[in-house]
């Protein structure tokens, strides 16, 4: 789960057009920008209880029938709401039809939702990014809206993908008062509530190279066997000049940062591994996966080929004339990746405290170098990061962990490309918890707008997730009246 | 809800033995005192993220099918935990049958569960005294014993009375991974969400002096017009004196702590209204109600009936010789009384954040004077007190509010003569959110051990919890497997 780094401008306005195609290039989506004065503690009615901060989301109601409509929300997760504004098209596209209200709400911590402003990370100040405190935002600002809009009897349906979709889950989980249901792309529940596989997630990412090519993880094993032999003999210049480094390695030291960048790499890689271009965690061809394989078969050097293959996310301009790993890649909480900026910070306290993902590679089960994240080091990492040791039980205890029998109404969806897809949920666990399996789906793909290199199967996927909203939403209405007025 | 204040002297020892008699006293219940090291701060994982404190806690294992049986888990409330322990012997007569582990968590800020000792309700300090720490605390405290004593795989009960009862619901609702099933007993969960009639709770509390006798309500009604008769001519030294007052009322702001002094005790029959002697939250005579009303009809004079009518609770022993209505009595934010001592400062602090108790009498629907508890009264009050503003729609928000479809498996149980009951749920509202009214029943009968004044409705309305939380208990054990598991 690396955090997004927007590699674009955002324009200072209020008003923003995305460049979203409906109904065939008729309309544009029209997105405000606007702020909402929120508590930064919803949970300590003394000591901070006056103290607010400026949340940041993101509205249309050009298709809302108003005050009827429901009300489409993105439960956003770790970075920029724009970024998701970005690539969940498929919001937009049920829009029109349901004649709903989008509103895309910012993530405490992240983009420019920041409570404590730049002092947000101060040991004093970051204790408040909980996900307990960020649902409680989004309930708050959810009955704000209801309320300013005349929007009380409207049904709300949460969206959300990774962990915005965990959130999106959580909410309706906790919430189901607010939320008539939600739908919780690639969300890997289990995982992070520090259930399954320490190996899983690197050999899925691994299974997607060798999906396309037999040969194509050993192509890497090769690579990272070429690195480590040229380490062991101590020749760093020559290492860095083929590597292409900026600045030469030094020591065995530096060595796990250059296989963090690489394995970084191949992560995003499987994660975004789309039919067709895209630019979100970062810009990435179509099928970054094969065309990453196609340059490994094609290298005389697996050393070098390895380069070029990770060069398709760190030099997807192709403007580098050199790498510099330690800008690139910082080593953090979540060893698939925290990004650069602030939200990395807030995705590395996150992954220190609530969210587990101790994910390892091994060298047997995955291509990648033995590269071990454990409790222990997770904790030893912490306690020097953040002076926090991380509570493993809590999201087990807090959010359901193994046990979502007495949930409703959550929609799990996940492609078989993406590594995350086996942390989450992927068997139907009632009528109403739907598994969706997408064949040939890489990261939430099915949040993402139409295209006309979408498999069939997303397009279906789309279809049920319609249908099942329609269900909800539904149920929502029929029941109208709450429990109080009916006794 | 008037927070108990223990009239026995605590021997400090760990075990203690209860005066229930199970089986035909065949045995004593012998409870073991404990504490557990818990943290004070769930939600913040940074600022006060190492500090613990110790919770305390009652447990029995003598009943206890071990690894096997259930725990019956009570989710104390506002108050020492031995009282709730010495009042509700319900837990303790099922426990044998069901091989049952019986446990009462003490509630934060109440008895010796205080996380900053006497500090804890300094304004820096009192902040986490809270219904969501509250319950992260019952979780916590349970998956510790869960693991300590090999109960990982025994469904948990949670069983709570009045605000415990609005928590073993809550608990359920939030956290139905730990818990299987709540028995909520005379909750008044939709009139604390700020829902209801804030007539409802005064007019209920005369009614049941009205069913006794229909004059008994006018009886009142005149003692309160003396009194007022007396205070409109500033005759303070006779009204003092025919109240037999400690010390002489001096001027018209006196008054409304003599009114409240003598509503309250009025408020604490009702709730009491036993068919036998209690000594719950305060010493109580059988049918308390029906006693006042005598003395009151029995009465030359309205006023000093009035006065004798207050004794039954403010002088059980009969040894006073003169009432300190100033000691007895302190204006809070709960108009239903907050006793006296940590735990009403404690209470107050809730009725000034989270829970909302707008009752007020209006002399009219009720045999009280006017005496009115607005929103407005009440934020002025609490800035004032503790320099907080009330959130009005937080429970509704945070606890489901007015729409409970989506809970399962808890039991409402309600008595008709308690003026709790009508602002709780009523009705079934699905399968298994079941309503139990009990005919005759006042403040959580059904919770108390039998008696053999029992009436009836009572001991069909136990039979069919018993049989309900067997039902939760099949339920959890036929699906023991995890939705985790099972994917």
């Amino acid at each position: 789960m690396v955090v997004f780094a927007p590699r674009y401008v955002w324009l200072v306005m209020s008003v923003f057009f995305l460049h979203l195609c409906l109904d065939r290039c008729v309309q544009a989506v029209r997105l405000l920008e606007k702020e909402f004065e929120q508590k930064v503690d919803h949970f300590d009615f003394s000591s901070r209880a006056g103290r607010t901060y400026k949340q940041r989301y993101l509205m249309t109601d050009q298709f809302w029938r108003k005050g009827v409509g429901p009300i489409f929300l993105y439960t956003g997760n770790e970075g920029d709401v724009w970024s998701f504004a970005n690539n969940t098209g498929l919001m937009f596209e049920l829009a029109p039809s349901f004649g709903a209200l989008v509103v895309f709400a910012e993530h405490r911590y992240y983009g420019t939702s920041l409570p404590f402003g730049t002092l947000s990370f101060e040991r004093e100040n970051v204790g408040l990014l909980s996900i307990e405190q960020t649902l409680a935002d989004f309930a708050t600002l959810l009955l704000h809206l209801q309320r300013d809009l005349g929007a009380e009897k409207c049904p709300v349906i949460a969206f959300g993908g990774s962990y915005g979709g965990m959130l999106s889950a959580y909410f309706r989980m906790k919430y189901p008062n607010l939320v008539a249901g939600a739908l919780a792309a690639s969300s890997p529940l289990y995982l992070v509530a520090g259930l399954g596989d320490e190996f899983q997630f690197f050999r899925d990412v691994t299974a997607d190279f060798e999906r396309y090519h037999h040969k194509c993880p050993n192509m890497v094993r090769a690579g990272f066997a070429a690195i480590k032999s040229l380490a062991s003999k101590q020749q760093w210049v020559a290492l860095s000049s083929k590597m292409r480094l900026c600045g030469d390695l030094n020591s065995s030291n530096d060595l796990p940062y250059l296989e963090g960048w690489i394995r970084n790499a191949f992560t995003v890689l499987a994660m975004m591994d789309y039919p067709y271009k895209t630019t979100f965690m970062s810009p990435m061809p179509a099928n970054p996966v094969n065309v990453a394989c196609d340059i490994l078969l094609k290298s005389d050097d697996p050393l070098t080929g390895l380069r070029d293959a990770a060069g398709i996310m760190y030099n997807s301009s192709g403007t580098k004339n050199c790498y510099n790993i330690f800008e690139d890649f910082k080593p953090c909480a979540d060893p698939t990746g925290c990004g650069v900026g602030w939200g990395s910070l807030a995705w590395d306290y996150q992954a220190c405290t609530e969210i587990n993902l101790l994910c390892s590679s091994n060298g047997k089960t995955d291509m990648f170098p033995v590269i071990s994240f454990t409790s222990a080091l997770r904790e030893q990492y912490c306690q020097k990061q953040w002076g926090v040791t991380p509570r493993q039980d809590w999201l087990a205890t807090q959010y359901w962990g193994t046990d979502l029998r007495a949930a409703s109404n959550i929609i799990f969806s996940n492609g078989d490309l993406d590594p995350w897809a086996n942390g989450g949920i992927r068997k139907n666990l009632s009528q109403s918890l739907v598994s969706i399996m997408i064949s040939g789906g890489a990261h939430h793909l099915d949040l993402r707008s139409s295209n006309p290199k979408d498999p069939p199967s997303v397009i279906q996927a789309r279809k049920q997730e319609e249908l099942l909203i329609r269900g909800f939403i539904q149920e929502a209405v029929m029941s109208e009246r709450s429990t109080f007025e009916r006794d």
